[in-house]
């Protein structure tokens, strides 16, 4: 019964997956922390050098404070590590932001969540592609300038894995991030080790440093509180375990607080190494060679090592697009369950996947990319706007929740997503002043902006399911038709079977004839005497050769004398060619036609095709 | 009766015009050597520069030699020119090479002829409106970076001039004719004065004189013909007239030959004269400056004299493109009547123009024009090639005419057009080797294709036209409803307004619905059982949740019953929301199914429209 015809459909995405198949799809804890927490280790590749960006306007002298920035978001990782721990148990079905507002914040906070979530999704699959291949173009310069079009290109593979569903995915996926994990830490051990034993590390040459973007005469806490915003983007993605519970293997919620729990010790380790490691080997930050690869080569040397440490956070960056292509179709399926986005997006695809969704993301990523060339450091300052803001109001809703439902253990819940809420309200307020003209204002922007789109979704939705509610609908009115009009543009065989159709709907046809040329018209009216079966035809003169104008015309003379319940049923024969480009040769009134009674109350139309394929021709 | 709606097009284009104001719309011989002759006049802007562009492969010093060769392309010019009179006569309705060849040789050579000069006619507009943007930024030399999208300004201006209809563009166009024959004589005239009394010119300092773009060691007789070929686009345009006698007031045919005996006059005149002056005012071809410029700056200075020659060489050039915006769709309503072009082709607009060919060549030549740059040089080869294909062919067609009619004089008509055909053949051939490789060879692969697709339009006409006869067509068939198909994604007023009128097409009517989701079709279930007045209701499992595959295989199985004559009538619900944007939030079913559809015979799908807009709503 399944139409094979889509090829290439099922070459890339597999066969398609029954309904009842659902429930097997579910992820052990060694996979969930591949498909959950890609996007947040991945955040060290670029975290510690958008703190040496912002502190190279004062010279590597100063890059010394990225220390101290590194452990205050240290500090803050745990923090809101610890707040999100209590939302995956309150939320065992999944507690994105938007769930968590929704349920204790309101609408309209619910939707700035929602609204600031899909926007951060969307960043994370720009921002980490871009990285990623940042990371293959520090090992191979060469391709640096291709950077926007591969970018693009993995966008789309990411994509059609995805397409594929999830188990699979996760499948694929989940050596890259063990693999880029074991490289960091290895990294970051010899180098330790290395350092500890000759109490220096070999120095990186840095081929193009990037100069002073700004003008800061010397270090003020303006620029410290900018180091720090820009190292914030280091907690990109911590959330996604808190979103995706419900695909953890049961007992899911225990099974999520300890991955976060993990994936938390590995991140802080990698932070903190990393911006270490980038001091005592001095890294600058360039446009040309990211950080981390300036650190891989000045200790591993552009050997198997260095290349494999590259590959594996290309491969953990594409993980971290993964990432969102999970949450992206997932929020949207809440949202469009709620009635605040397009009911598409809950439509679950041949493969068990919200299919819109993740096609609807890997086309805006791919805008943005294609927008801002493939430049992770641009794309950064809008990122971490978009996730605080989420972060903030996951964290105060919590707060809310713990008041209201006063459950046991509610004083120190309350206190620890107090906290968690209150830090990141402060870090949401530094980063966006801090790098407000950086991009953060875009976000200020676009919200309020997406907020009214969802809004006004969901009235259109409530407007259409009242207008054509069953409730207080009394019997079903009798339709009448009032007139069937067969438009003809000459008498040829379509024109006779329409009409053999038009006579089985009524036996008052009328067939109208557009005539710009008495000569023209002299023929019809002969054939249709011959043909027409006593059916009537009416010639509308058209002095100035149009067809549609004088046929409205002579449609809204018949409107005016129409019953209430009445029908005007307008019957277009219509022959179909062979070929599709055979259509190009032929007037495309029938189009014209409906397209102008589209809006027009009280008509049906009905085009009556007639097959030319296969027909007996003269012509040979 | 007339939809008020279109006001920008009226705006541009004028009231519609009624088909009874045709006859008005002739031309006096004044205006109609403005409007034909304006592309033969012209050529003059480019061909002497033509010439020079091929001799400074070997060096300023052969400049010289375009003396003798611009004599040679007088003496052709003539030739041509007194064989084209007699097409003119014999052709009073119009004897462009088509409709010679058509008359004469034959069905392919006349497609042949058709094809070079729809060609032709599309690169008249693109080397004319280039020429004259060259023109321009001779002047003004800042503009030269603009000079593509300039001349594709210039095309839409044209365009629209010519949808208002021709009388309009003749007036419009009938001055800078002659203010351009003036300003040319003008500079001959004080050019030849001034040295017959000095015995020379001032000398012209050219600042990027072209360097020699070929290597050619000295003079040779290929250099000198190819300088010849390159010359000869000073001939494009000469048949104009002939295509267009019944553009003329009559008696057509006399006015029409008088005005191209001046025009060859004229043409002949200011070509000789301006290949003299650039030699006595050492011009030389550049890039930057056309050599008509340079001979203009010589003799003018840089004062208002010049810049008037400059300005009227850009505006007849501009008149110019004009000629084939009345000769292009001209040609295709002719070709069209015959079966080889798009019916539509052979519309008259609502301004008594052919603006569907108007809108057409608009279209090819500014994609030319882009292609190329808007550089003239680069596009004129293949001009020349196909011109003297349409030469050719109409000559010798003439000759095979007084053949076959021996009407008196036969002998003498039928020397002069020998002389005519075989000069322009030869000269074909020259073109053809010398410019080859400079783009005369995409003509040789374009014409065949071209005249392959005429063929295959005219073969689908007949075909259609065939299948369609009437002839032999027995007593109508009777039709029958066999099965009317309901698909509904739920119930619901638009849902029962549908019902109401499949009921009213046949008392058996069978609603379909697709089922993903068990609970939901119970649903649907329970709420027929209350609304469907007692309509059968089918569900059909999807366990893959796709719409349209499981659809097509119920009416599959709907098919293997069916009688011969009958029918399967969808009935496809569908509501339209209140603005066109809300459609994106509903899927797009009914038209997957209508697509599905859209090949397979035996079917009539019929939208059943519910509009949301005006009914009343609990939302406000």
């Amino acid at each position: 019964m399944r139409v094979r015809s889509f090829s290439l459909k099922r070459f890339l995405l597999g066969d398609p997956l029954a309904s009842s198949q659902l429930a097997h799809e579910k992820l052990t804890k060694i996979k969930a922390l591949a498909v959950f927490s890609s996007d947040a280790l991945s955040s060290v590749a670029y975290a510690t050098e958008e703190i040496l960006f912002v502190l190279v306007a004062v010279g590597s002298a100063a890059f010394g404070f990225s220390i101290p920035i590194a452990l205050a978001i240290a500090a803050l990782l745990i923090i809101v590590g610890i707040s999100y721990q209590q939302t995956i148990h309150a939320y065992p079905a999944g507690g994105g932001a938007y769930i968590v507002a929704k349920d204790n914040l309101g609408t309209i906070i619910s939707l700035v969540a929602g609204a600031s979530l899909l926007f951060s999704y969307t960043l994370t699959v720009s921002v980490s592609i871009s990285a990623g291949v940042a990371a293959i173009t520090s090992w191979l310069p060469g391709l640096l300038h291709y950077r926007a079009i591969l970018a693009v290109t993995a966008v789309a593979i990411v994509t059609i894995i995805n397409l594929r569903g999830m188990s699979e995915s996760a499948t694929i996926f989940a050596a890259p991030t063990y693999l880029f994990i074991a490289g960091i830490l290895s990294l970051i051990i010899y180098g330790l080790a290395r350092w500890l034993i000759a109490g220096s590390l070999p120095q990186v040459e840095v081929l193009q440093p990037a100069h002073s973007e700004l003008t800061f005469a010397s270090i003020s806490i303006f620029l410290l509180l900018r180091a720090f915003s820009a190292g914030c983007t280091a907690l990109t993605g911590i959330e996604a375990i808190s979103d995706g519970v419900p695909a953890f293997r049961p007992p899911a919620a225990d099974n999520a607080a300890k991955t976060l729990l993990t994936m938390i010790a590995i991140l802080t380790t990698m932070f903190l190494g990393i911006t270490f490691l980038a001091n005592q080997v001095g890294a600058t930050p360039s446009h040309a060679e990211t950080v981390l690869s300036q650190i891989g080569r000045a200790l591993f040397g552009e050997g198997p090592l260095y290349i494999g440490v590259q590959i594996a956070t290309a491969l953990i960056l594409l993980l971290a697009a993964n990432t969102a292509f999970a949450d992206f179709p997932r929020l949207s399926y809440f949202m469009a369950r709620d009635g605040y986005m397009p009911r598409q997006m809950g439509n679950l695809g041949d493969r068990l996947v919200y299919s819109n969704g993740i096609i609807l993301l890997a086309a805006i990523a791919s805008i943005l990319i294609l927008t801002f060339n493939g430049d992770t450091h641009s794309l950064l300052p809008m990122y971490a706007v978009g996730v605080f803001i989420s972060f903030t109001i996951s964290q105060l809703g919590m707060v809310r929740r713990w008041l209201r439902l006063r459950s046991p253990g509610w004083l120190p819940n309350t206190m620890i997503n107090l906290i968690g809420g209150f830090t990141t309200l402060a870090v949401f307020l530094i980063i966006l002043t801090t790098r407000f003209t950086q991009g953060a204002w875009i976000v200020v922007v676009l919200i309020p902006a997406i907020v009214a789109s969802l809004l006004r979704i969901r009235h259109h939705y409530l407007e259409v399911a009242s207008k054509l509610s069953l409730e207080e609908y009394g019997a079903p009115y009798r339709m009448r038709h009032a007139r069937v009009v067969m438009p003809i543009g000459g008498v040829h065989r379509g024109v006779l079977k329409a009409l053999e159709f038009a006579r089985s709907l009524s036996p008052d046809v009328t067939a109208v004839y557009v005539e710009s040329s008495k000569e023209e018209g002299e023929k019809v009216r002969q054939k249709w005497k011959k043909w027409g079966d006593g059916t009537r035809l009416v010639a509308i003169p058209s002095p100035y050769r149009s067809v549609i104008g004088p046929l409205v015309g002579y449609l809204k003379q018949l409107e005016e004398e129409r019953q209430p319940n009445d029908v005007i049923t307008i019957i277009l024969p219509h022959f179909v060619p062979a070929r599709w480009w055979e259509n190009l040769l032929h007037n495309q009134n029938a189009w014209l036609i409906r397209l102008a009674l589209l809006l027009r109350e009280g008509y049906i139309v009905i085009d009556v095709p007639y097959h030319l394929a296969g027909l007996p021709s003269m012509e040979e």
